[in-house]
């Protein structure tokens, strides 16, 4: 692996002390970040290896999202304004369903690709029912860092069809958690990922968590909380709320990850601080499918750990991090005033703490000495932005003004998957015209089904 | 003037029956829509005049956006995450007051650079205490179509001395509705701007009012019941709820445009719905300052008129309509249901809703044959947008995905005010530093004073 000296204008750590260093360069060697140096003279002419200049640039970690359906992104624009039952049953579930390698590949495809393009340099998907190892393959082949996993699926009165035994799914998600659980230079973990209380059995909630003791720092991904019809199911069958379900047969902990959590009661928010258990974030999501507001203001008010997630692009519809951060810090302020979700928190919750909950914080999340070089570049010097000299503006200007089309340039592990605004990995019309393609033939499928 | 074909793959157009045109050209001749004819080879060979090849491109009405404040362009990212009063009377009131004619001609070319870059074509500004030619002589040179006008305040108790007598608020007001009503070929009319109620003695309030018949077509632009504090205060005042106060004293009526609207009764609904006032809705900001969240979906059920604006700068932080569509489709559903504030009745009010409002809708907001040629041009053709050739998935991408960064050309009464992601009448370098140096300037100011 090469050398690098990056030469931004501005770096922006999100470490500990939240630092803020301008006109200082970040030296790279073999992945990982080895130096922060005086930007001088003598040091870049000195330096043995490639040095990038970013004038005017603001380098920041790469965004961590916790909670992602790549195989939705074919799905975008297909299921709008809907109800979240016809939203399930009518359009995702099926299309999910319908999914062959093909379309499944490309629907990675564009996912990695859109996440990329817009600085996100790790993320936890959920996977779909079948044909796991296709998503596999291309977070491999990407260079993303990623902890994904199959979506398991024993029960289901929505969508029937969509839903496998359970021996079967605890015997294949086994067998990928073998095959994928740290993986591709540890770029790649497993996520186990039952999808929800109402689509699994309890014995394979339980037998899932007990799988996770074979593979360390594996992590346990669901869905939780979510909609109010939801949780009044999960009532009905278990007598107890959903994170009390869940704490009852021990799946909380600070290895598993329960996205939304909107509608919860005091002690299921003593829960999650108690086990440590993280709450993935999703506010365009759960506004778009009318599902509520998290009270993320109170989690952390009482120490519940938060990150964000796009979710899948049909409720989204973007899976943009500068998206999710500008709702996050606007979503809590109508209901406990306009100092919450300060700028500079949301930025910690779409990098370092993504990393926390997936306890890739050693290696990423931060720019720090001895971390690997998962980097986002921005270009914020534009008329659009702050014309502010002072630090805080540039948090200002990343969490309410960015967008992912202000990113030139991203790294994962040292490597460039995104140079000079131009993908390094994908050619954008291909990865396009497959899937336009893709999405024919999972519709007829549908169709046909 | 030019003549010119516009030959892009998609025209949406916004008019009464929400017609979608695929492979159809835009004949424009003097400024206005004078033919929508079919794509074909002689149809272009034949034409007399420029044929503009728009391959893969959508062209859609220029934004309308009916609540700016271009004075406070320049103090973007200085006032986040701050209570309201201390946002107006630490950084707001006193940046404004410390406003020279250069300062503010800066902020004028940095909102219109930023808005016409994001496809808004046309505005309605509430201007600030001084200077107010400036912003008059930027909109006429900027190629902008806008309804302007100077803030009015006679009474001020958070900053005393941004305001000034009642007599001088009036005579400079009549004086620049004099000059600048329907000048630059019509684009530009006056729009009578008392800040608020409470800024603004009640003679102030009605004889602005009765101005207006002087001024066909002018627009009363103020902002109402944004604040719960300021909604007491009001009632502590006057013993009536804000609108209801305003229609004690006459102002209320179809060429009033009210900001925001958010904490109001059910009296008051019936008032905006019966004298035909236009509510100007503004998400971000009212989130941002955590005002709370205007009963949109309410409004548009019972009838009352809605359309959409950014605000200044520092509440938002940017002045891109499709954050306001995004936001405003997403805001309501988490209250209404998933199926309120669909894409295409968004798009509506941000286009010909917000041209109904500025009583210009005879002219744009729509494409139709005899309106201005007010165009904006998209390039959606890209990974991060649906895959669906489905025409409902135009308007989710444009509500749901789009930023401005997807707008690549602009034309405002026939003449193109962007042309390939190009600002025709702006050096960007040369707003940029400007403002940088102006907002120096202005804060220098503030510290002396």
């Amino acid at each position: 692996m090469s050398k690098y000296l990056l030469v931004p204008q501005t770096i922006i750590t999100a470490d500990a002390n939240d630092s803020i260093f301008h006109n200082k360069c970040l030296e790279i060697e073999n992945g990982v970040i080895t130096g922060i140096h005086e930007n001088s003279t003598s040091v870049i002419s000195g330096f043995q290896g490639e040095v990038v200049h970013l004038d005017n640039k603001v380098l920041i970690p790469g965004f961590v999202q916790t909670h992602i359906h790549l195989c939705q992104t074919l799905f975008r624009g297909l299921a709008d304004d809907m109800e979240l039952l016809d939203w399930l049953q009518k359009r995702i579930f099926p299309c999910e369903n319908s999914h062959d390698p093909a379309s499944l590949k490309s629907a990675a495809q564009l996912g990695i690709y859109e996440l990329t393009m817009g600085g996100t340099t790790c993320l936890l998907d959920m996977g779909t029912m079948r044909h796991q190892e296709t998503i596999f393959d291309e977070l491999i082949g990407s260079g993303m860092r990623a902890v994904a996993g199959k979506c398991m699926i024993d029960q289901n009165d929505l969508y029937p069809s969509f839903k496998s035994t359970t021996k079967a799914e605890l015997d294949y998600t086994y067998e990928l958690a073998n095959a994928y659980h740290n993986i591709a230079e540890g770029r790649i973990r497993y996520g186990f990922a039952p999808r929800f209380v109402l689509s699994c059995t309890e014995e394979l909630l339980k037998e899932t968590r007990a799988m996770m003791d074979d593979f360390t720092d594996s992590i346990y991904h669901t869905h939780s909380s979510e909609n109010k019809g939801e949780i009044q199911e999960v009532r009905r069958l278990h007598n107890r709320e959903n994170i009390d379900y869940f704490n009852s047969i021990n799946v909380l902990g600070d290895h598993t990850v329960l996205a939304h959590c909107i509608h919860v009661n005091d002690h299921e928010v003593d829960l999650l601080r108690s086990t440590r258990t993280r709450v993935a974030h999703c506010p365009s999501s759960n506004m778009k499918l009318a599902s509520g507001i998290a009270p993320i203001h109170r989690y952390l008010q009482e120490g519940v750990h938060v990150s964000l997630g796009a979710d899948g692009a049909p409720c989204n519809n973007t899976l943009s991090a500068f998206n999710e951060m500008r709702l996050a810090a606007l979503l809590q302020k109508p209901f406990h005033g306009p100092t919450v979700m300060d700028a500079k928190t949301v930025f910690r919750l779409a990098t370092i703490e993504g990393a926390k909950a997936l306890h890739v914080d050693s290696l990423v999340g931060s720019i720090e000495i001895g971390k690997k070089a998962d980097l986002c570049i921005l270009d914020l010097s534009d008329p659009t932005f702050s014309v502010s000299p002072d630090d805080e503006a540039l948090y200002s200007n990343i969490v309410y003004a960015a967008t992912a089309a202000r990113v030139t340039d991203v790294m994962i592990n040292g490597a460039w998957v995104v140079r000079k605004g131009e993908h390094q990995i994908y050619e954008k019309d291909k990865v396009y015209s497959t899937a336009k393609a893709e999405l024919k033939n999972v519709l007829q499928r549908v169709q046909n089904s």
